[in-house]
């Protein structure tokens, strides 16, 4: 189990029931795991949540109902669930308990139960609807969107006091990493010693596999660690992120083995001013377009702007990788709505890689405020040379 | 990049042609990874195949660009690879390729195109419905169960080498911990020892997060290690696994802090007659219901039936949890067909908990053979007082 105190828990119920009203629907049903624990606490690897107007139905199985059973009657508990161990099949489970919903009701017309449509297959769609069709009440499944991202994206007291004493923590971590690099070391060791300093640190695991890149390798932005050794004049990419009571932060640093040429200060130097200035643009009410734009502009300026081939930040919280996306406006998907907002929590990393010579990276974990922009990891952006 | 020969992916690729032919499909869009992978050696975190008769329009981005292109040449290169960088959506640029694949076709009657319904949301299905609606020639899109994992479920030569290598490796990690498993210790400590042990065996990362649960924690078969410290008396289940070019496994033993009870002994000894009877019960043509049932009843004759809350096995491959799973019978979604056969690799891991004592968990890897069944696993597996 996480531990977001009951009553942070009761807010969020709160928040998501109201939506729930706006959209006319009786129930939704949870098949994120993240949504899930956002809303419980539960941190398993499978459950089904309903949010009614006045409980919380829970499937999991045996595995984990002792977890949940110990959790009551502590600050954490996640009031109002009504726990249904699974035995058999999840659907099956859920397509009863959501019959005896529907029938529980009483004669109203039929129910409109949400359903989370980017976390339900069309293979259990369909085989839901056809369990809900085989029944007598049959309540209608109505796909909605982001119903309880759209509250995540704004994180909350708890959650963002989380956040700060894991950047806090990653912060450490980065120092004695960077502290610790040699040359002579192959990419996989470094990648182990960071693993292994997360785990000392705190954090349960790491949020991703962590990514040494040396020399050209760090030309690759998503490069895996291998046997390559770290040699004089290579630039190395050092990529990581923990999960620390369930939330996650990310952190990178690219330090010099040796002293960095001309050309790798200069690029060094491009990055961070980028870095810098999309930083400089975060604040409440400010466009993620335009933050992208802050950095990607500036690496433009410096003869870059292909040299940086993704996005300038991704949010941070339950997932490594959730809203908002700080990166160019995609006609085809993206809405009008860009704005980021205070409690907003994500990534700044741009870079600018260069086939076959190197890349830079530089990237630190921002919470937007009231006020403007809180850098949640603290680390010096000093160009190293190890 | 995976390390699967050309050879092979070409052999996978025509047994799934072949499955394409008989279910009247012009091609099917792959979205499950692990699925992408075993045609393509395709490692990255995004991507979308499209099989054809004769191509796979591959969809990556930037990312994953210059992996592709090193592979070129290489003696695993995947054949027929028609690369296409996505700059934009995902989403959209495989509506585009559907829609050039749809009209290089010619005047035939709409293209019937399969989709992987267990690995597509309804979301994206909706979104992609609407776009190929709006554009000329639509294929028609096809729900498809299964296609690729019927093929992964029994393994390739080249699957089994890896696989028996990998469970070979993971054998000699599991003798290390076995020894260095010391009363005092925390659970978290001897966790992040195993997770560095398996690392320097050669595995890429654990394949799961790593159970230590001791004393009464054993007793929860899905403990996440805590700041228990081993103690005399202590029952302590260690679950560990690795990922090994891809390819996982999956190993579980029970120690016992200092002299084990009498009671203790006797669950061990029935957790370790269910395991052996239900390795005697693997070979081809055998249920993989009636391999459940030899660890069950076994368990049921030392009155431990409800003390055994999970199933006996799971496959294993390019994912921890795969087919075959080895379990009882589910009335609501399993069919009749439930063999296994020769190729097939699965733990057998049967164990009992008793809340507020402890638990036993004892698992090994076996491969289905034409003689029978190979344990690749090889440890030890008598009770172990440290």
């Amino acid at each position: 189990m996480s531990h977001a105190p009951s009553a942070v828990l009761e807010n969020r119920h709160r928040i998501i029931r109201a939506a729930l009203s706006a959209q006319s629907l009786d129930a939704v049903i949870l098949t994120s795991l993240p949504n899930i624990l956002y809303l419980t606490n539960f941190t398993g690897s499978t459950a089904i949540a309903i949010i009614t107007a006045s409980r919380i139905h829970f499937l999991t199985d045996f595995r984990y109902v002792t977890a949940i059973a110990d959790s009551v009657g502590t600050t954490h508990e996640c009031p109002e669930l009504e726990l249904r161990k699974v035995e058999g099949s999840y659907d099956a489970t859920l397509a009863e308990v959501l019959a005896s919903i529907a029938a529980s009701s009483g004669g109203q017309a039929a129910m409109r139960m949400g359903f989370e449509a980017a976390h339900l297959t069309v293979s259990r769609h369909t085989w839901l609807l056809d369990a809900l069709g085989r029944g007598g009440s049959t309540p209608a499944l109505v796909a909605t969107e982001g119903l309880v991202e759209q509250a995540r994206v704004r994180k909350d007291d708890y959650e963002i006091n989380t956040l700060r004493e894991a950047a806090r923590r990653l912060s450490r971590v980065a120092e004695q990493i960077v502290a610790a690099v040699t040359a002579g070391q192959s990419e996989r060791d470094l990648a182990l010693v960071i693993d292994q300093q997360i785990r000392l640190a705190g954090f349960s695991k790491p949020a991703f596999d962590t990514i040494v890149a040396a020399g050209p390798n760090s030309a690759l932005p998503h490069a895996r660690p291998g046997e390559r050794r770290l040699t004089e004049g290579d630039l190395v990419v050092l990529d990581f992120g923990g999960v620390y009571d369930s939330y996650c932060v990310d952190l990178t640093r690219t330090v010099s083995v040796g002293r960095a040429s001309t050309r790798a200060r200069d690029v060094y130097a491009a990055v961070l001013e980028a870095h810098d200035q999309a930083i400089a643009a975060v604040g409440p009410g400010r466009s993620r377009f335009d933050i992208d734009a802050a950095a990607r502009d500036t690496l433009a300026r410096y003869g870059l702007g292909e040299a940086f081939g993704h996005g300038t930040g991704h949010g941070l919280g339950i997932e490594v990788h959730e809203d908002p996306r700080i990166s160019r406006r995609r006609p085809d998907v993206d809405s009008q709505d860009a704005s980021v907002d205070s409690g907003m929590v994500f990534t700044i990393e741009p870079g600018a890689y260069l086939p076959g010579w190197g890349g830079v990276r530089i990237e630190d974990d921002v919470l937007v405020t009231d006020a403007g922009v809180e850098v949640l990891t603290d680390v010096s952006t000093d160009l190293i040379e190890v």
